[in-house]
Formats: C-alpha cells, structure tokens, sequence
C-alpha cells in the first residue's frame, strides 16, 4: 500500500516556476523509508501541469506562447482568450509526473527539477 | 499484486473525445476497495492518446491541428497523410496518464475528466 | 516492494532512435515474473525524452524540429544554441513512460516500441 497526501502550492503568476523544494518538503516523510519505488504527482488542476528539466523559466514560458499561441481560432473564451490556451499547453505537458525513489531520495538526475 | 484490465474502447472519429465514464465503468471494479493508489491508462495504440483535461473537443483539436500540421515534409505517408501527423501528436499528448485513487474514487479536480 | 534497476544507454546523436531492445535487455530479469504489474522508465536527463511510438525517426525529428525552432528568441544559450530547444522538446515528450507488464511481458501494442 502506497503514501498519499493531496497538498496546495503556494500560488505563482502566470508562467514556468521551480517547485523542487516546496514539493519536497511536502513528501519527505513519505518517501524517507521507501529503499526502492516511485512518486507520482498529480496536479488537479486544467490549467497547469508539471514536468521534469533544468531550472528555468523564461525560456520555456516563451517558447510554450510560440508552441500554443494567444491567437489562434479558439472558441472556448469564455472564461479568458487564454483559456484554452492552458488547457492545450497542460495537455502538451501533462498533469503527472513520476519520479524514482531510491534509498529515501528522489532519484533525479543533476540537473533535473 | 495490482489489477489489471485490458478493454476497448468504442470507435471515435478523428479528434478529442471525453472518455471519463467509458473508461470509469471498466475499471470501477478494480478500483472500489483501493483506500490509496494509483490507476495508470495505457492506449495500446500509435495514433491515439490520453490526456487529462476539461471537457471539450473542438478547441484541442484545432490546437493539435496547427501544432502538427499535415502540409510539414512528412517521409512516412504510405499510410495517409497523416500518419506521422497522429504519431507525434501522440507523443506530444502521451500514452499514458497516471491518477490518484483515493477511498475508492479516482482523485481528480472538479473539471478534470 | 518494486524491482529499481539504473542503466545507461549506448551513445546516440541528436534525433529519435528506437531503444526497446536496448531497454528490454536490461529490464527482462525484473519483469520475468510480474504477473500483472507497471514498468516505469525514467531518463535522468534534461535534453532527451521518452516516448513510446512506431518505428521510425526522420519525421519525428523533423516535426519536433518544426514545433520548436531554434530560432525562436531564447536568452537561455550558454551552453549552446540549441540547449533550451531540447529542454523545451523533453518536456513536451517527458522524462518518464509507463508500461503495462502482463504475465512477465511487456504488454505493447503491435505497433508500439
């Protein structure tokens, strides 16, 4: 039987943000006796998604307007132009990511957050 | 020991689909005494995938249409035109989507399906 | 409790390749005698991804080539031209997939790899 615990970040503007230590904090007592498994976490929510890579954020916060942009033909504006916008970007980058957990630590690689 | 299910899905036309009860009614079983854990989907297919978002069609796939668009120099077309086109949507969006399972109900946001 | 195994893979240059031999190779004794189970596979890299698709790697490489330029307008390009570009690609495909085992096997479609 695996650990869970639902948790909510602290809120961030629009953009790419680096949330390693927050969520760290959340799971370590969690994950502190677990020699080999894995972490799942899962955003629930349709505007946002998580993923894996180097600490950074303007990069991909433009390169993720060019990928999906503003302008398009959307439809559903109903609650903003940038809805559907987000939407299609969380879906791009997913709302789970899964993480190795080895001898009670995340198993990242170096350079991964 | 997990469990673990195999079905199909019934036939859709090209585009984004909401699957959530289709897919609820098949793993309701497996799920209803799991007090925490996790259901993973997996699509067995290179032209389809999943995704978790709101509940809406014509905007994702308009989305998907520019991202990919079938006019790029595609070398695979001996299938259609757009085979290569669904193959890497496919990998933008992924084969698989990863869920919470809490007291026996899939853990999602108020507008995830 | 889990069976975790790390690896490396043999050197590729840049663009999709197919590693399922390479992977099953490494993983076979794990799975062997998972009835019904999930094999995670994580990449400890910020500039590759995995996917699961058919095999190919020309239009692949190309789309994602398509979908996001270099010369879009990235600040982040100490370590080369092209750095945020793969950063930017792995998190549109993920550092992570996941895989159905089935009586010791691993249960891909017929096109998958």
């Amino acid at each position: 039987m695996g650990w869970q615990k639902t948790f909510t970040l602290s809120q961030r503007s629009k953009g790419c943000h680096l949330i390693t230590d927050e969520v760290y904090a959340q799971i370590a007592p969690g994950i502190k006796d677990v020699k080999a498994g894995m972490l799942f976490l899962f955003i629930q929510h349709t505007s946002a998604a998580l993923t894996i890579n180097e600490n950074y954020d303007r990069d991909m916060d433009m390169a993720l307007d060019k990928i999906v942009p503003e302008n398009l033909e959307w439809m559903h504006t109903d609650e903003g132009p940038d809805d559907s916008v987000s939407h299609t970007k969380t879906s791009l980058i997913g709302a789970t990511i899964s993480i190795p957990i080895t001898d009670g630590r995340l198993n990242l690689g170096t350079w991964q957050g």
